[in-house]
């Protein structure tokens, strides 16, 4: 393990762990959730509420592909990087845009180089590589880096998911290069995690871990998930890979999930989540709650006084009801995103908080038997 | 003096005066100025925020005309009132409806009766009266209520505005003798002000004063100004009235206006305001600072470090670069509205805070003086 990050586990329950990962700016406990940070802020919420007691997040992500397109690399530097210019003091990890230009679809074309694509934002021809996108992360300066992959989709082919499974090694193995270079000579301040790709197929998913086990990182993370596949193929992939991760390494699934996906895949051995879904669902007017989602916008929540949640302690739910929100939302009021963000966030840090002292208190298999009981409960009204 | 509303006198210099109006919902400190909080929400900020002591605004605003039309007001009745709909627990002031339709323009028809009008909505036909405006007013359940009166334009000939300006006088007294009724037999916990108009006539002005405190309300407002006249010719109407506005009762100065104009207005005797430009303004961008205002679009500030107001102590610019807000706002981002409303109203309210401190200090003058001078002296960068 590099000075850059120390990973130790606390505790164990069938494969769920719970774990310290310290980096310089903070340490996390583990299964952690990471608020996704776009473009340098997570949507909707200050950072100060992300620190307070209530969310505590102790680590967030930063998009490499929209940071890079906007403000640029060279406003950030000049600001004294990501953290200093957003204004963010505790850990952060950077995704590689690999995932971010494949969605693109339409818009990006991949060579073994590196892909090519037209930027979101006007349109002009870019070009992102391996070696880019490590320049590019450590410009930005977070504590964890990842290798830059290239996705292949939920229903890909055995011959599309290995020749994308391939390309992501190669890639994985100029990454894994152009950082130990950009690195040279100075304390290592960031850490490099790979990425294990194979789509939905077993057998290249255990190729995949292996391999680029074999090229070594500091941490490993399943990639290609929550991309089209269906649940129970999702699971099946976890639970083959996840327990085979090495064990003292920090193990990331990429961009999951729903609560019941983060309960789930704990149970399988996963370490670091980060997902969209908290922050674009609450702007979307969607509560995630103990009981299942919520859709604000239901008119049955007209003169509902209830909080969002019954059993959540949020600053939220203790304050306003499910008819003023949604009064906001069917306004347009931007405090609808908001409240509905906070809530959201409040309730998946909060799930995971309670996942970790579960496995402290080797009552995890109970925990996670009664809080999905619950989530499938339903909303009482 | 109702026992619903006192006011108090503490300190006065020249025409300025600083006092304690009290509230069955908490006692606000004047001059103050009142966060608009149109639809039952300050845009773009948490209540948490308004009453943290960085801003600790003691009294918002709510919009009859917005609220009475979404979510209507069976449901702000079955949620027990505005306060508790919204989870807002410090004292309101709900606006009459009447200049939010009379700026509605060709979308509206006055007559004798009331006004008809279109709602913004969803164009259906609604008709407001005095007698509507308070019945709404009563079941909202603000701590004080405006009378129902018409707007003339800043440039209307003193035929147009004195037509107008004794329609409000009849609808003044109307809407007294229906809040006398509403109230009746009952401890009354809502207070009404009367409205003064007569555009930029000041016979006229002077003649709605006279016949507005001949009707007698719980305090007076100056209303139809800040609407499209000079501002010489505001200066000079509140100059000429307000000090001739009963001296024991609160003087409030509707829809004004920029910190200068706090400032000038204070120093002609006005105690109460509440705009829309501090959050309106940080949404589009600007930022009031204390030397000027600042334009975050703007392409200088891409890589300035500094904070909006280098003067200023609000938690926004304790953290935040000007780069990182330019960043956001060129983004979209939710936050950059969020933090650039955050800061306005804690300039509008910090500068309030400070106007009351010198005229208690005696020092107002030369506060008004340094405040002005230094407000004209430009952004440095």
């Amino acid at each position: 393990m590099s000075a850059s990050l120390s990973f130790e586990i606390d505790a164990r329950e069938g494969e769920a762990r719970s774990g310290l990962l310290t980096t310089r700016r903070g340490v996390i406990e583990t299964p952690v959730f990471m608020p996704v940070g776009t473009a340098g802020t997570v949507k909707g919420i200050r950072f100060e509420e992300l620190e307070a007691p209530e969310l505590d997040a102790r680590i967030i992500l930063g998009n490499t592909y929209h940071l890079w397109l906007r403000p640029g690399i060279e406003t950030i530097k000049a600001c004294g990087g990501l953290h200093k210019f957003i204004g963010w003091n505790r850990a952060m990890l950077t995704d590689s845009g690999g995932f971010q230009v494949w969605s693109l679809g339409a818009l990006r074309k991949i060579t073994e180089e590196g892909t090519e694509f037209r930027s979101h934002i006007d349109g002009s021809l870019c070009f992102l590589s391996p070696e880019i996108s490590m320049e590019v992360q450590a410009a930005l300066g977070a504590e964890i880096a990842m290798a830059f992959d290239e996705c292949a989709p939920g229903e890909a082919t055995h011959d599309e998911a290995q020749r994308s499974m391939e390309l992501t090694l190669r890639w994985a193995k100029r990454s894994k290069e152009a950082f130990a270079k950009l690195h040279a000579g100075s304390m290592r301040t960031q850490a490099l995690l790979g990425i294990i790709q194979g789509a939905s197929h077993l057998d290249l998913r255990r190729e995949s871990l292996d391999r680029t086990v074999e090229i070594g990182f500091d941490g490993y993370a399943i990639g290609g998930l929550s991309v089209g596949e269906e649940k129970h193929v999702m699971l099946e992939v976890i639970e083959e890979i996840a327990p085979r991760m090495p064990a003292d390494r920090p193990r990331y699934l990429m961009g999951v999930g729903t609560p019941e996906d983060l309960i789930e895949a704990v149970a399988r051995g996963i370490d670091m989540f980060d997902c969209v879904l908290p922050t674009r669902n609450g702007r979307n007017g969607q509560a995630f709650t103990s009981r299942g989602k919520l859709n604000i916008k239901n008119a049955r929540y007209t003169i509902d006084e209830k909080p969002l949640d019954e059993s959540c302690n949020c600053s939220v739910c203790r304050r306003h009801s499910r008819a003023f929100i949604r009064h906001l939302y069917q306004s347009g009021e931007m405090l609808a995103s908001i409240l509905l963000t906070h809530h959201n966030l409040a309730f998946f840090l909060d799930t995971m908080r309670r996942v970790r002292q579960a496995i402290r208190s080797d009552q995890f298999a109970q925990f996670r038997r009664e809080y999905t009981e619950q989530l499938n409960s339903g909303l009482e009204s």
